[in-house]
């Protein structure tokens, strides 16, 4: 190795290249940057991604210490150069484009080189100097790419899951507390669009609460799948280069690392080109999404007006909503949701096709999979804060309207099912709506059911809450 | 070749095989019959695709006839035969699965047989006495599945491609016939569902027919797409097993044929994979409905009610609405609408998917994508006839309820920003919604415009029609 | 109501409409016979549906006749015509198309008149006397079409992921079998189609078994989320129109009947728009699909030749492969496989849509999502058992073929990593693939490692099994 | 206005709000910062739109100017102010996240706020002082975001397009060139991935070429559609707002300073709900990342290798390619194609769910198509420079491998059909593929046909020119 002032010379299979003398990536980071230009989006956009990667590394290196696979200093060395990045240090030493070519290699062959470089460093020797800690041969010992890369991003994905778990807790507790403060509003159910009976905007709004409740513990369930990790099973499921000791151990490391519960994959070969958890992710995201998009979608047509639309309630008004027409506010929040699911379901056709594309014993495209799940999470996760905080919480409803709405609907009819039949009642039915009138004033007329019990069987708050005990015990 | 009573014994190059005896199918069929079980649905289900392959077929016989490739009494039985098939003739003789495996060949071998079997018959022959008319090697002659199957279905989607042109013609014919009964009648136009400013009901339903007018339009651009064919390019397009002059002789045969002005493909390597043509008809099929869902979608928005929604108008009940609630009727008919069009995207997903994956010089799924693009086509269609005769032509305004939704619309207000100011006329509109009054009233208290000058600024029939020359221009 | 000989007269809210008189249906059918018309596919063509909403009509009529909410006797009459649908009966009386609008009313306004004509029938009553039952009042008393029609699509649903489960259990264990034949032949382990380190074709087949566990386990996972049913519910989720303890009571004869842990959800009102039961079921039979996929790609690859490609492995011929090609066979099964899941992933992007496009109180697109759903898995069913009988079982590797591969990689290097270190082992890689001879051979003359030590080094099957301890327990 | 040091207080229809003194942004672009939070990707990162944008303002303020509709004074300040961020000035002055809600208005807002205060500082004004100039009646008159938002992304895509469009014709040309170094080298066309008959790796690769000069075409064919804009049709369509004559004024203008043939749409209520443009871009660049992915997959087959696979020819090598199978280098610049490609098809899903999310006179969900499709196209035109200059120009084939394929191909019997028939030649098939003999070899002992003549027939080169003339013309 030659160095010159401002570079080094490292040499590779293909041949010697110049790396910048003061970083701590070298030559296959090098030439990756050189190779992939597409995004210029970087590896360090993920911290998550780059952390976890060296949580795993630093799983590893104890295995290789505690096997004696490799040498006690240069390990004691290794794992120190992993806990700073873990803490968030050298983040910008992982220049490689996130679309990169080659399954994960170069930002596997990047860490190496960064953590190598480190240790050197901090061994006391110069960066560049692999006689003492090769990238390869101890970094790396008894890993792969194959094994690794997909233990960290699994690890990454774990860790971005977190937020969008809380945010989505969040979200649903803002929605459940608005619920509450309406339990006793009534308005009009609408199926098909269509006036149907009467309901309360506090079971309205519990329902996106509901919805948000179920996420959560969808994205729980999720997250075990992403704990079935392949340590040691190198290049292809085999564990060739590897211990055969080196598998539990260095799993077990990282399950005490992490704090996680986390195995190994029961088929290391199955396990190489399955890509499940991501699916499984991809479409846990995709999910919350379609309930997101229906509550953005429900509020802004029950937002719609002021005059000429539903008007059952009124979002937040958050900035003029038009150049030309003064004073026209809209719901831009709800829009700004919407358009980020948009972007979600297109993250999962990307996942599904990476993920339906590996050929053999590798499948190849695994970071366009984390890029795009870690990122749709990211845009999922903020699109909460910014639904709960600048629409959900300031959300106020017309509770005048929303009871009109539930006296004049003619479908509340059905009440009077049970005592005169569907046939009668839809003569009252059509009887209120073509003279714009309640049912309950029609069937005063209509039919010989004295006063205080139409009242009593067309009651709006009674009829939301037939299975009311259901309701109350939920909302415990 | 041995016979019994019920079958005849065919071989082929894995061995032999019982053909029931009076079936103009032949061993490959036979064959594809038992190996391919999957949707259900036979070749048989899209005779465009058949009666177009025999079509094929023939153009090939009197190019081979032409060019003295194969006897001329034989050309002429071939040719007799492939007539019938065209005429609808012997309509269940293809029965093999649409999801067939192997590139369309099945469907080119059974082709192949039912000609070469009718053929015979027409010649005075047994049914399987192929020593006088083969399938291959008379029928076939020249060809490959891979140039004459793109070929059939390329016709069969030019044949399908029509009455779905024809049906966006009447369906636009009939929104247009709509928008002209509603020229004068006044509503508002809603932008991101909150009030804007005035159109009428001419301009809306006026709007529906451009979309369609649009699509009708690019139908007909992506047909010459369909009309570069690749006759004579055999196996992979070299033209292995074709004479060198069959190439220009078939296309010419086939465009004289169908009346058509089909040319050969530039590079007959290329045109073998590229699935661009079946690209461009998903996309133009997927933008009509996206277009169709927009209508169905807006209807039942503006159909949204009877009391509880915008009401701005009526489309024609068709069937009781609910199980429960008596008198409800919902727009059944724009949701059945739109169902169809989630299932067109769907197509376009399972098109691209089966587009995408051909590997070096075929694409071996050319059967999925004709059958989902044939009955996409074919859904849509039947949508538009349903869409227009229940639906469109029954549409009724609320033209009293357009008006005052667009008196009412505080944006209204815009109309006076040239006079006072966007941030004046924002104070008015403010005022106007808050009291829920007019804009015309508020602006005849707060500005110092004449009241006949308001009176004309705010005429919401002026309003709708400052770009109306254009319009008219449109309509004639 | 009056009859002619040949029809019978009813009426509903549009009014009157002549039916046939010898179907069960009425006038809410006959009016959706003529209002949905776009695929020409009917109802009664998915069996496990109909089967299933009768068993869903029986359990709330028991419900019902236990509370004492109809008289016993028609109870009685009822459950007698719901047991004959369940048992395969009536079946043709289901005429209406399944890309119906209106939710699924037109389908549960079927299945009431059904059974109410039949009961009446049992009960001595001519068909459409509905003074002595009525199809609304009797039959659907307690119930809605919005809280029904999802039981018995989740309910056929769990019928239909029945035989899903149980297919790909056989292919499992067949891909299993295959495996355990081949345990101890080598092969070659290849990453980004690039010669990597050795493994069995054991190994290789296994992998396939194990994607295929997964999906079965996942499947199973997924048909909880299918039990959670809305009954009692009625229209909205507000329970209109039943009695209060109609929810767990006919909840609990739901789950008598079917033998299936169901229950309630546990808020009615979100229960009611929630997809995510439909999501999962997509999502899960995708992923399912991605695994066949990623089999079928992989043997066409395997099989690639016979002198021209991989040819590790011959997938059977099933028939003659090319109209042109004399003697060509072609993995048409796994290209049968193929076409059949581009055709799932088209349905998990139909499913999506409509399970994203519900507004308020209700998801109108439940048919079009239930037809996608029971076809896919069928289509899926059916591939699975195509590939196993048809592909799977027959296949015959080339062990020779294999276990040359497996010396020649030059990736075997990777075995003396631990001996001579990464760089020194790429030089020996390097020289074995541009001279074509073997590492082993390389090795020998470039190392002072001795030849018993590169031998053991290098043997491909002890490579292959450095984990093999975890796959002979996964085996057992 | 009051001002204080760092801040000066603008307000609006909400109220007050400061903002820094020193930005060219008002109050709108202000609060949109502060709501829209979730990309963190800013419109300036759209420079191609930020500048169309201002193009279509100075359009605007130019037909204002001759239209005598603001002072002339003040319309050459605010041309000065558009040709200064048309030419990349204050391109750090749009910070409102890509995927806003609004429909576009808060870029609109920011532009003609940034276009007044530059434009007052220009005239000797304070920023903020906007009695002089004024964001919205005097940038922003006769327009609205509706009208003049979609005109700026179409000509944003045709900048985009441009390159793009340039960089395959690049990359076609590189195919072509590569194809014309290898016109006379045979080798194997495969189908279904078996050993078909003899091409040359001229043929092969000029496919890719065609596909790109058909792309190319396509390209330009989309154009035109983005060329109809919706000038002076300002909030829905109507020209409420605009003089009556700005219409064909401004469109004029914009066609002027463009040096486009632009027009005004002919239904401008349509084109304001009209996505058919972007479906039309989104559909055209999903077709080219079709093209790309076969070219990517075909190209990662044939390099497959170097002892286990096809081998018929060699990418560059870029890069090591596995941290642990020392001297392995895999195909990673196609396999980084192939994510872009998958990006591609998700922005695809993406465009699609926005552009069919529209309501009445609006589609809210511009922005995020907008952004995506710039972002597909970019991604899509750095990965073909990246294909070109570091995969495609070093592309070597492998002569001896190629020519040995096509002689030992059982497939290329289809030769002899003419001479002996189907049947026969597919014996000699047989017997060639199951001895491992050359069908010459076996055409020599089973048929009578003389030597020189079964030469003739099976000799490769001629075999794959059959259609040559076709061939060359197009070459020329």
């Amino acid at each position: 190795m030659s160095t010159s002032s401002t570079t080094r010379l490292e040499h590779d299979c293909i041949g010697e290249l110049e790396v910048p003398a003061d970083v701590y990536w070298g030559i296959h980071t090098q030439r990756a940057i050189g190779n992939f230009t597409v995004s210029g989006v970087k590896d360090s956009s993920h911290p998550q991604l780059m952390q976890a990667y060296a949580t795993v590394k630093r799983a590893c290196a104890e295995a290789n210490d505690e096997l004696g696979l490799i040498d006690h200093g240069k390990a004691r060395l290794i794992v120190a150069a992993c806990r700073e990045i873990e803490a968030g240090k050298l983040a910008d030493q992982f220049p490689v484009d996130v679309l990169q070519g080659g399954a994960g290699t170069s930002t596997n062959m990047n860490m190496n080189e960064v953590i190598a470089n480190r240790a050197l460093e901090l061994g006391g020797h110069d960066k560049g100097d692999y006689r003492y800690i090769h990238p390869n041969d101890d970094v790396n010992h008894s890993q792969s790419t194959n094994d690794t890369y997909p233990a960290a991003c699994k690890l990454a994905l774990i860790d971005a899951i977190g937020p969008l778990a809380e945010e989505t807790k969040k979200l649903a507790r803002t929605f459940h507390d608005l619920a509450d403060r309406h339990i006793n509003d009534v308005t009009i159910g609408r199926t098909q669009l269509q006036d149907a009976v009467p309901m309360t905007y506090g079971q309205e709004f519990h329902a996106f609460a509901s919805f948000l409740k179920a996420d959560t513990a969808a994205l729980e369930r999720v997250v075990p799948q992403l704990m079935s990790l392949n340590l040691g099973a190198t290049a292809i499921g085999t564990g060739i280069c590897a211990d055969r000791r080196f598998r539990n151990t260095a799993t077990e490391h990282l399950a005490r690392i992490t704090g996680l519960p986390i195995t190994a994959a029961s088929d290391p070969i199955a396990a190489m080109t399955d890509m499940s958890a991501y699916i499984a992710v991809s479409q846990t995201t995709k999910n919350l999404a379609i309930h997101l998009k229906k509550a953005a979608d429900d509020l802004r047509l029950l937002n719609s007006g002021p005059h000429d639309g539903f008007n059952d309630l009124n979002v937040p008004a958050r900035q003029a909503g038009s150049s030309i027409m003064p004073g026209k506010v809209n719901p831009v929040i709800p829009e700004c949701v919407n358009q980020v699911c948009f972007r979600v379901f297109g993250m999962d056709t990307t996942v599904t096709w990476a993920a339906s594309e590996g050929q053999l014993q590798l499948n190849a495209f695994d970071p366009v999979i984390i890029h795009e799940l870690l990122r749709g999470i990211d845009l999922l996760t903020r699109a909460m804060v910014m639904f709960r905080e600048r629409c959900v919480e300031g959300i106020t409803i017309n509770a005048a309207v929303g009871r009109r709405y539930a006296e004049y609907s003619p479908s509340i009819a059905a009440a009077l099912n049970g005592s005169i039949g569907y046939e009668h009642a839809a003569d009252i039915a059509e009887e209120a709506s073509s003279t714009n009138r309640t049912v309950r004033e029609v069937a005063g007329e209509r039919t010989d059911l004295p006063a205080d019990q139409l009242d009593e069987l067309l009651d709006p708050i009674t009829l939301s809450r037939r299975l009311g005990q259901t309701c109350r015990e939920h909302h415990e």
